[in-house]
């Protein structure tokens, strides 16, 4: 079964840095994800650290995305994140500049472009509307929106904040329609998921409200749910 | 045989993002070097880049190195490479601020505060003696002197700038005399290492002069030669 | 007569750091484009260095812009442009983010809006149709579409890249219809000036054409013949 | 009588961007100067925002100074503080990495160096010990130490944190005895000011303390009675 694959509705998960998901206990956590997909058929796609890639692969087979990529290639780029290394280690797709790890529009430009080149899937990050709209024209496959403000604070955008999703979601579309929007930012319900889809987003983009839940399995689960409703 | 350890004169191997040294090639690459361990039992450590660090520490019993970490803790972090994590992922220690991923002083402070923290042992670069005096009172464990109008050309510091190589050492230790001095920059034969350990260097920082060598093992067989003179 | 006062179309003309224009040679240069301007009723500003702003001011009455200001206020910003400090130097208006001192799109929507609340006319200067449709959100009074390869070769961006500055015409046009578009880069003569504004710009910005002429004064008179046609 | 000349002990007084000290008013604080000047002959040295330098020049006989130049040359280099220009209005010198204008060690140097060569005194400004150690290889002609977390406290370095004063003044003339060290941050009276000296700083780098006081002529008599004592 070609689960590795991505499709949407897309249930990404950012492990961060987060202590409950690196080393082993982003294997562990990968796992789950794979079972609620195997009990679902939702995708879900996880987000390691860069380290913690090639064993994520080994272990699931669901998408794999890195959290970062730099716009450089094979050479003398000591410290970067070659676009190509992380294919090569069996990811799917990486975000781009997570409002953790902004980049310039001009750094987005390129690194969607090199990203694209080593057959990763771009799921760019924004943080409103305007940006959505500055990012559109470079054409990555997937724009997130997230208010960073309501990064990790269990509020959801889709809830507290409609109008940025729908907002984003019409903006993106008007410059080029095959962009697909995902929202962000304090999902933590299949309800959030819900909202979302109804705004027009095609996906989610969680991270502590999975990493940080008593129950991981049970918020995936009711996730999984709301996507394939 | 406590070969993961590392000890002085230190041959440390750059792969940066080098096509010859990328996933499986990383792998190759390290295992040429742990052989030459084995045949000669001196210190040779390799810096993958991080997506192959753990596959490298799981092929090989020598120091595995970062090329980079990021000064972050656990946390929101998103696409930030984790001391803990790397230090989780069984290496050895990272290299700071290499010309090709330069960092400001402020966050060299920093990461050499959290790599210490996480249990690696520091490698920071500078391009002249001027930045050994600036770095020498953080303590990092070592300094890397490497002037980067020679790196990658074949045209060894330790021969066409003696007083570089010299100047750094003795600028460091008069700050502080347990920083132990690397030199690196077109360092491809064992009379090169042999000039750069007479100059005072414990060690060598090489990266294309081995990993675009025709013969890899050749060459590392010669370096450790040299340093076990 | 109100000849402080900006209209378009505009002839802007940015001095930059060029010896022939700093310091007196900056006041004799905007004398020239203030004959210019009574000869012919052009609207002529000039963007001297911000040492040089205030004596400009003075020695003149045609519109003077900063080359740049920061997006601060009053209080603890050593070393930094105020926006009420050109201001209150009797300036018009400013540039933001030209392609010799760019700005990060974050940075440019804080300074558009310090700028706009010092009563400074914004121009903010793109390289590219993305970067002007990325700009309009911001609702600058002008976006000056300049491809820094064609700055300072005499080659006019309006003859040897029409659809560059069609193409932001539309695309700024497409968001927000107030903003005038001005174009830049290798204008040089009359005939440039009347191929831009036949692509839709209403105004041109020029450097080293002016600046470096022979005869500034009658480079700036065919300029302002053509803004007059 | 040759007061445009600076000489030790120095009172610079950083005007940043307070409204008490921007345009008309900078030229008023300028004139209190040097009237304490002219009663005491303590060399009081002020550093107005760029478009107020020649302005206060052209009011005022004492020696102004920069709050920040740019390490370029004449040319292409929009928006940027050519040290030149500063130099051709009348000033003495600049201050340089203050740390509301923290510069890159790479780039201090380049700066240092160019203010040399247009004739400005380099006033390079560290906020520790360390920082100290790394500069003055560099050889500007004055370091001032500030811990910023004492800026605009009143509470003065040379009481507070007499270590770091005099630990600068070491550290950096056991490199190079020729640097003079000025001390700031938190210095309002002129007790501050010889607790300071006794240190070893020769002279003060002073802002809100002058800037924000009720009777600024009245603090900077005290300050001139105290570098004169």
């Amino acid at each position: 079964m070609a689960s590795r694959k991505v499709h949407f509705p897309l249930i990404l998960v950012n492990l961060k840095t987060y202590k409950e998901a690196t080393g082993d206990r982003a294997i562990k956590l990968a796992s789950l994800a794979e079972e609620v997909f195997k009990d679902t058929g939702a995708c879900i796609a996880v987000a390691p650290q860069t380290v913690d890639l090639h064993r994520v692969v080994e272990a699931t087979s669901i998408p794999v995305f890195s959290q970062h990529v730099d716009p450089v290639g094979y050479g003398k780029y000591t410290g970067h994140v070659l676009p190509e290394a992380i294919a090569e280690a069996g990811c799917a797709g990486t975000i781009i500049s997570h409002s953790e790890r902004k980049l310039e529009l001009e750094t987005i430009e390129a690194t969607v472009g090199r990203a694209r080149e080593a057959g990763l899937l771009q799921v760019v990050c924004v943080d409103k509307v305007d940006r959505g709209q500055a990012v559109a024209p470079l054409k990555p496959d997937v724009i997130a929106i997230e208010p960073p403000e309501l990064i990790g604070t269990g509020i959801p955008v889709s809830k507290a904040r409609p109008e940025v999703v729908s907002g984003a979601v019409e903006a993106v579309h008007s410059i080029n329609s095959d962009i697909k929007v995902l929202c962000g930012a304090g999902i933590t319900s299949g309800e959030d998921v819900n909202a979302a889809m109804k705004l027009g987003a095609e996906g989610v983009l969680v991270a502590s409200g999975v990493v940080k839940a008593a129950d991981p399995y049970e918020v995936l689960l009711e996730l999984a749910g709301a996507v394939r409703t």
